[in-house]
């Protein structure tokens, strides 16, 4: 980022947070050239950016200004999915949308990518071309089955953070938070059993799901605090629940962050009803606020968490890399981990054990976070400005992820249809649930940072579903 | 390989083939030497190789003869496996050799390893640099589900080679072979179901079915032409199988390429009893005579054999990446792999398209094949000089895996106990059925080109089966 970027950035999020009131007057160029020690053309520049974005607006010798705002909008209310367990459908158009590769849309705010292009990446490359150069053996070889040592070594360094406690023989590396995830289900269920999930959920987790033969009953789920414990116990002494699956720390696709009190509490149900809990926290490191949370596997007492995660989000999907620490369950994990993929890549495992032993993971995470963090202050802007009044926008407490519900009547596989002539995609709501509710809701990706074309591509989202909800 | 090694496998060569017989006398160092226009001193080192090798004495001012050697052993007869369904045991066994790193032992003659470090290699080593150094964004991004199109472009072509038409669209990239299997078993069977295999068969196979609680129905199989087209008939007029699952061109562990009269009859079966053939390929491109033989999927006629293979056996097992043609599976095989791992790896998908686009693969091909094959030759040798007589040993048609079947009452698992205080491993019989049969066999691997050091280990392996032998 440079710069005007950033300085454009914090006043909008001094805008957003409301220190600067609808129409208020803006300090002038040269007092936030003395505020900021940037130079008198930097400011210029940054307001020129932020009036671009219909932020602020000048007005003649008088400087500029706040420019009138809708209110913020609410965040979504508690989801109200349907009371029993469910066959999952929805796969064409999960293949739809995810077997586009990313050079088929102009603007995808679709997908799950994070940013990979920062400069902070750039040791993991070297990392990579090192290991080329060197020609180092292990590269082409067969791992060992639990994945290399080396970086098992690191993940259980990394875990710390979170509050747990565990060792190399603890983590098996799989391919992708994919994979650990689906060795997990793989590992507590069989076909015909019930898995409980929040609701809305992360497409990829519903597939799997479906692929074996499992039944969701997905779980009302408060965008601020994540699962409604009530409504899980409820269904706990209903129906013979096998496991529960969930994102309780940025949440995809609600972002928010279950609070510790609650996650603690989880567990305390899952012993009281024998019931393995298998936690995705692919985007656990990236919660804006420092120390990150817990997770449920840290409040673990018998085995019974599977935590599974990936450096896909955090660091670069394409790697391919995560894992899972399983409890108890580790030896039915690596069976099915040998017998679904033999072992994980070589490569890329020994490049992110290399960057995250060198010490650049850490500063990657802190620069990703302010970076999305920022981001979302801008694109929260921009929905409010650019999307029809009528809506609801979650609050992510991390991530880069953002889902806006719309009216009931609302119909977000036809918007995308709508859009992607203009090289816009995004994710229709229904991909999250079992039976396709929410086709009112959609989940945008806010990874990138801004530019202009970016804005227009929003702005012409933004128009569209206007004109749809005026239609409709 | 040297100048003299090159000669020495080629004089180990004849004296195998019988055209030097036992007790004759070996040409002169200098009729050699001008027969090969090689220097005299190479012509030596050469000898003095085939001496160390115990394959032929000297004798004071004579010269050198054909040390007397044992029989050649017989190939294994037909298998005798169970007639009907069984549960797939073993697992502890195969975690046992499978989860050992390459370094823990020094002759690991139980792996299913080639040989990576041929010069042949190089170009994909500067592709994956490559890669690296112009900071490639698709190697940290998401793939697209089915893989990279420039490397199912590839794959198509080389496919030609064993007289299959596909095209991109054809084919999904896997992670490895063991996932391309993975998926097509889980495309075509529900748990319960009865798959017939080869018997013995690979025991990533066997234990695919056992974590997909299929049953095996193991098909006597001959170590020339393969699995018994008679026997499997019986048992599909028996048993309601759903899939032939089958090595049938360069076969694991037993060697044999199932002739192309057998193949198509396989395929007309599978069609009289509605059956879906999995067919393993991994290693098909190893096959010592060239043209590379046909897949039983160039003669299918109406989409039920999902081919499978991957370059780990032929290019480096490190690199994870495999493929399938699922022909009329294709979607479900897409969802598998989706739910699965989600993408694949897209680094070393990117440098094996680049290797094969520039003309590396089939130079590299040649190299390994002639490699591989020399390396059978002098370990056939040296398994005769080593190991007691009352043995049976198959007859690779490629690859770079033998199968030895020693007298009914042997225990192979005891023997990799014995030997693995030596730094040996082998891989026990017992890992290739379902119910632990073929305990008196074992497989070994001669990728590596050999070193004195590898003739001393199995020197150490042929005489702790003499006394294990004596003893019971």
């Amino acid at each position: 980022m440079t710069r005007y970027q950033h300085l454009a950035s914090l006043l909008a999020q001094r805008i957003e947070q409301g220190l600067y009131q609808n129409g208020e007057r803006l300090p002038s160029v040269r007092a936030l050239s003395l505020e900021h020690g940037v130079s008198i053309s930097t400011v210029q520049q940054a307001y020129h950016l932020l009036e671009a974005r219909q932020l602020i607006s000048p007005r003649p010798r008088s400087g500029y200004f706040v420019a009138s705002r809708k209110a913020t909008p609410p965040v979504p209310e508690l989801t109200r999915p349907a009371q029993r367990p469910v066959e999952i459908t929805q796969w064409e158009s999960v293949r739809e949308l995810f077997n586009d590769g990313p050079e088929n849309s102009a603007f995808n705010f679709g997908s799950g990518m994070p940013d990979v292009g920062q400069s902070t990446v750039k040791p993991l490359w070297k990392a990579m071309g090192r290991l080329c150069q060197r020609q180092d053996a292990r590269v082409l070889t067969y791992d060992c089955m639990y994945g290399m040592p080396e970086l098992r070594e690191q993940v259980a360094r990394l875990a710390l953070d979170s509050g747990c406690l565990l060792t190399v023989d603890d983590i098996v590396i799989t391919t992708g938070c994919q994979e650990a995830l689906f060795t997990a289900v793989r590992a507590v269920c069989q076909p015909g059993d019930i898995v409980a999930v929040e609701s809305p959920t992360f497409p990829g987790t519903m597939q799997i799901l479906r692929g074996l033969g499992i039944k969701a009953i997905e779980i009302p789920t408060c965008a601020v605090t994540g699962i409604s414990l009530d409504a899980l116990e409820l269904a706990l002494e209903q129906w013979p629940v096998k496991a529960v699956l969930l994102v309780p720390t940025c949440n995809n696709p609600l972002g928010f962050t279950m609070p510790d009190k609650y996650k603690k509490e989880l567990v305390i149900l899952a012993q009281r009803f024998d019931l393995a809990i298998i936690e995705d926290d692919a985007y656990g490191e990236l919660t804006y606020d420092y120390p990150r949370p817990r997770t449920i596997k840290s409040f673990d007492e018998d085995g019974r968490v599977l935590l599974c995660s990936s450096f896909s989000k955090s660091l670069a999907p394409g790697l391919r890399v995560g894992w899972i620490a399983p409890g108890r369950y580790l030896d039915r994990v690596v069976h099915t981990k040998y017998t679904g993929t033999g072992y994980t890549v070589s490569h890329t495992q020994l490049a992110v054990a290399e960057f995250i032993r060198q010490g650049h993971y850490q500063p990657h995470l802190r620069r990703m976070r302010m970076q999305y963090k920022c981001n979302l202050d801008v694109f929260t802007c921009w929905v409010r400005h650019y999307f029809p009044c009528g809506i609801c926008v979650s609050r992510p407490q991390g991530g880069f992820l953002v889902w806006i519900e719309l009216p009931e009547s609302f119909d977000s596989l036809r918007l995308n249809c709508e859009v992607r002539k203009s090289g816009i995609q995004i994710a229709a709501g229904s991909l999250f649930s079992a039976s396709g509710k929410y086709r009112n809701c959609l989940r945008l990706n806010y990874a990138l940072p801004f530019t202009d074309e970016m804005g227009e591509g929003l702005r012409i989202l933004g128009e569209t579903v206007s004109r749809m909800m005026n239609v409709s």
